[in-house]
C-alpha cells in the first residue's frame, strides 16, 4: 500500500517550518500542504479555548486540501488541541509533543529532564505528564519563556539582550541541574547556540520537530501511507497574512530557501 | 447639546489602556466601551490589508453598541486604518497618531522629531507624514521598536535586557539629535523610564493617547455630544480572547483598579 496524497503541517506561524525542514530531510518523497495561521500568531499566550477554536480552523482547512495525515508543527496547539482534533477528523493527526517526550525520556541519563515552552505550553502540563507516564522516576522541571518567540522572530536570537533573556529564564533549569532540556516552541531551535552558552555543554537539546519527523515515518509505514516515489513531490505553502519579513524569516526558519508555491488564505 | 452614549476605544489588546487612563482623567463624566482584540493582538508586525479588516470588525462591534465616537487607541490601526474608517462610519472617528503628532510639533523646540513604533505604524509614514504637513521644517526621524511590546507585556520594561534593546533601537534617534520624541505606540508609556534613561532628560517625550484626550474633549465641544453629567457614567470591557494573564495586565496598562463589567466575544 501507498499513498500520494500530501501531509498536511499546520503551525501558528512560521516557526512550523523548522519541523518541516526536518520532514524534507527525512521524507523527501513525500508532498507538504503547510498552512501558517500569521494573521493570528502567536497562540502561545492565549487562552486554551481559543488555540483549540484556531486549531480546528486551521486542520479544517487542511483536511479540505485533501491530506493523508495531519501534523500540529505548534507546540502550544500540540499541547491544547491534539487530542480535541484527533476525536474530530478522521485524518490521523500527530502533534511534536509525544515524539518529544519521548526522545527526552530515551536520551536522559538520569530522568532529570527539563521543558521550556510558552506559557500555553508550559500551564497545560501536557510534556510534564507524558515524560512522567514513559519514566514515573522523572523529575520534571517547566519554565516558560515568552520572550523566546519574539526574539527569534525580530533576528534577535543570538543578541547580547537575548543572552541575559536566557540567564533568567534557564536558571531554574540550572539549580535544577537537569541532564536534558527540551526546546518545547518551533521557534527555539533558532536560539540554540544561546540557550547551550547559558545550560552547559553536557545537558541534551531535545528538538521535539526533530523527533516528530522519526515518529511520523514510522507512522506512515505502519499505516501504509508512504508516498510512491513514483511522481514528484510538490510543497504548498498557505498563510493567512503576509508581510514584507515573510520571504527573509520564513527562510531563516525552514533553514532553506522556499520552493513551492505561496498562497494568503483567510480562515475566518 | 449634550449626549450621554458612551465613547468607544478599540484597541489591538490591552496597550489602548494607556489611552483609557487619560479619558478616566480628562472626561470623567463619560461612559467608555471598549473593545480590545486580545485574540488576534499584535497588529503591528501584520499586512496593512489584515490590520484594516480587524480595524472595521472592531468599529463595527463598537458602532453596535451605540457609541457616539470612535477612538482609535492602537497606533498600528491608526496609521492604517484611520481614513479607512472614517469614510465607512457616521460616527466620528479620531485614532491617536493625528493629536500626536500635533502634539510633537507643538512642543518641539528646533522641529528635531523622532518617532518610534510598530514596524506598521512607522512604514506607514503617517507620523511623518502628518508633522510635515504642520511644520513643513521639520527633520522627521522613524525608527520601528518590534520587541517593546512583548518586553512591556511580559513586565520586562524596566528590565536590563529592555536597556540593551533600546539602546540598540534608540541609537539612529540619539545620533540624529532628535529634540522631541513620539511613543508612537500604547505600550511604550509603560518603557518610559528605560526611554528616558537612554535619550536623556532634555528630549521631550510626546504620549500620544494624553493628546488624543485633549483633543477628544474638544471635538466632544465643538459637535455637542458632551456627557450631561446627570447620571453616573458607565465603562463596559470586551475582549476577544481572556487569559489568567488579563487582571495584572490590564491594570497595569489603566495604571488602576478595572471597574465596570469584562466581557468576552467574538468578532470572527
Amino acid at each position: 500500500m501507498s499513498d500520494d496524497r500530501p501531509i498536511g503541517v499546520f503551525d501558528s506561524g512560521l516557526g512550523g517550518l523548522t519541523v518541516v525542514r526536518h520532514l524534507l530531510r527525512l521524507l523527501p518523497s513525500e508532498s507538504i500542504v503547510y498552512l501558517g495561521d500569521t494573521a493570528r500568531v502567536p497562540y502561545g499566550s492565549r487562552s486554551p479555548e481559543t488555540v483549540r477554536k484556531f486549531a480546528r480552523q486551521d486542520a479544517y482547512f487542511l483536511a479540505g486540501h485533501g491530506v493523508k495525515f495531519i501534523v500540529i508543527a505548534c507546540n502550544t496547539a500540540s499541547a491544547l488541541a491534539e487530542e480535541d482534533l484527533a476525536g474530530r477528523l478522521a485524518i490521523p493527526v500527530l502533534g511534536v509533543i509525544k515524539p518529544g517526550a519521548a526522545a527526552a525520556v530515551r536520551l536522559s541519563r538520569g530522568g532529570n529532564i527539563g521543558v521550556i515552552g510558552t506559557r500555553g505550553t508550559i500551564s497545560s502540563g501536557s510534556y510534564q505528564r507524558l515524560v512522567r507516564q514513559l519514566l514515573p522516576s522523572a523529575r520534571i522541571t517547566g519554565q516558560p519563556c515568552p520572550l523566546f518567540v519574539p526574539l527569534a522572530e525580530e533576528g534577535a536570537a543570538c543578541s547580547p539582550a537575548a543572552a541575559l533573556i536566557a540567564e533568567e529564564y534557564l536558571a531554574l533549569l540550572q539549580a535544577a541541574q537537569v541532564d536534558t532540556l527540551i526546546l518545547g516552541c518551533t521557534h527555539y531551535p533558532l536560539l540554540e547556540p544561546v540557550i547551550r552558552q547559558t545550560m552547559g555543554s553536557k545537558v541534551m537539546l531535545v528538538d521535539p520537530g526533530r523527533a516528530l519527523a522519526d515518529q511520523l515515518r514510522c507512522r506512515l509505514e505502519e499505516l501504509g501511507l508512504e508516498a510512491t516515489g513514483r511522481r514528484p513531490p510538490f510543497h504548498r505553502y498557505f498563510v493567512t497574512d503576509c508581510t514584507a519579513q515573510f520571504q527573509p524569516l520564513a527562510e531563516s526558519f525552514l533553514g532553506a530557501p522556499l520552493l513551492g508555491s505561496v498562497e494568503q488564505v483567510d480562515l475566518e
